[in-house]
């Protein structure tokens, strides 16, 4: 196969984004021929049908998303080639790539992130939002200099370093009858309508044997994998949850009360960055920074 | 093949969770030996490695990373079948699944489903966020009854209507000099330190072109795939943004403060069904609604 032409694969791209050839030549600032005979070319190279045509549009195959993840993917490692050449030239203090799982990710992560990039002026972050599994991934792969993932996955190209464990919390809508409690126990929840955290997590298999143990019956209505729809569901006052101290306080201002939950049932995540090498320092720093802040915070959530 | 054994998963399961034969055992209700005999007849079933030796903890290999992705799939079906014959025993009235991009997942949805469930108290629902190739997929494999997505990305096993196109707002700190502003242009972000939203996506392309169009250079330092954490980061100072409606009123509460932008960029995203079939009654009754809620939002919006 002959080799791939950047020009065909932006054009392959902006197809993709924007579902058309004219709005793809416009987007790429090339003529409407130009982009058909690209992707007509990219086709016969590849061996594969990307798109078909429907009305006006047209619409990628499922090979054609397949690929469109790759490309995503390698662009992403040359817009990073480009961003450290750029950094080399203007002698910035440094590059920090950081991914997240949601609990973190969804306020108190970026908090913190920001006011550390407002101390270290010369210092640029590119910040990910992902799923526990795809951040220890993200790091293996060295897409991500430093993630923060659930604390028992594991894997053989990651470090880890565990960081403070932290006590999931009631939260309830502000009008709940409950809310009248300093803190909530398992019986406090029967009968109650729960909005359950994740499919099968290992929070949930832990936050549901509680309950079961303590014989309480929950409504099972509602399930969201993430945190921030929980505590965003709640607010609405469709029901009551147990969520990780972080979300819960990031979504206190919005129609929740966040009350201290037992028996303690800990969210625990970890540190990882690559196992070769020693962590770049600004990750080892940031790292440190991150621990100590989060040892504050959670010394100041509301205990009984 | 000898066909895999639902406890050899389970087990294989409670082992990548847990990361050691102990807590899986315990996790699971079965003894420690037990659980090793079963890892190791999937191992030997399978012909992989699954997992690695470490310390006292095992430590999953890459095959067995993939082979959990697939895992969760199944057992979220699983789980899924279990759940309708929950309803079909207690005649409750219907059960909705719904995937949608962060832009909207990270309140103004869940805030709005929570509210839609407080009124239908025989609804159950799934509510999940993904990004926007995730939520296509999940459609299209018949994961999640109802998607929303960004609006060019479309798949030949999905039907697609458009919702309201939402203008993207200026995003700003509080105690930022541009916050006295009533409405902001490009011309104002000259200099700026910018959060960048995407690596690649639609949106990307077009608010960079704006910015090129009208001779204003950013100072890029920062960027991230999630509008939460552009609007977290912006919180704290870091930096600022544009970003969509939804998100951005969500974090108005947060540090930032939320001004139209001009000219015009629009946000643009659709509600995704199955194309075979029509779309369930209820599925059809909440896309309706929800549009007519987005609607009353964007005219809510500051306008100039």
């Amino acid at each position: 196969m002959r080799s791939l032409n950047p020009r065909q694969i932006e054009a392959f791209r902006a197809v993709v984004l924007t579902g058309g050839v004219g709005m793809a030549a416009n987007l790429i600032n090339v003529t409407q021929p130009a982009v058909s005979r690209m992707i007509r070319d990219l086709q016969r190279q590849l061996g594969l049908t990307l798109f078909e045509r429907r009305g006006t549009g047209l619409v990628p195959t499922s090979e054609a998303l397949s690929l469109y993840a790759e490309v995503e993917r390698a662009f992403v490692g040359l817009d990073r080639i480009a961003q450290m050449a750029t950094e080399l030239r203007t002698r910035r203090a440094g590059f920090l790539r950081i991914a997240a799982l949601p609990a973190l990710a969804n306020g108190f992560l970026p908090r913190f992130a920001g006011s550390y990039l407002v101390e270290r002026p010369k210092l640029d972050l590119v910040l990910s939002g992902l799923v526990s599994h795809a951040v220890v991934t993200a790091v293996a792969q060295g897409q991500s200099d430093l993630g923060f993932a659930e604390g028992s996955i594991e894997h053989a190209a990651v470090r880890l370093e565990r960081m403070p464990p932290a006590p999931y919390m009631a939260v309830l809508p502000q009008d709940h009858p409950l809310a009248r409690k300093k803190r909530l126990r398992p019986a406090d929840f029967e009968g109650e309508s729960f909005i359950s955290l994740g499919y099968s997590s290992l929070s949930r298999f832990r936050i549901d044997r509680v309950f079961a143990e303590h014989g309480v019956r929950r409504v099972m209505r509602i399930e969201t994998p993430l945190s921030e729809i929980a505590c965003s569901l709640a607010g609405s006052g469709a029901g009551v949850t147990l969520c990780d101290p972080f979300t819960a306080t990031e979504y206190a201002t919005r129609g929740i009360v966040v009350r201290p939950f037992e028996p303690r049932i800990h969210f625990e995540f970890a540190a990882l960055y690559a196992a070769q090498g020693t962590p770049p320092p600004v990750a080892r720093e940031f790292i440190d920074s991150f621990r100590a802040h989060i040892t504050a915070f959670l010394r100041s959530l509301p205990r009984r």
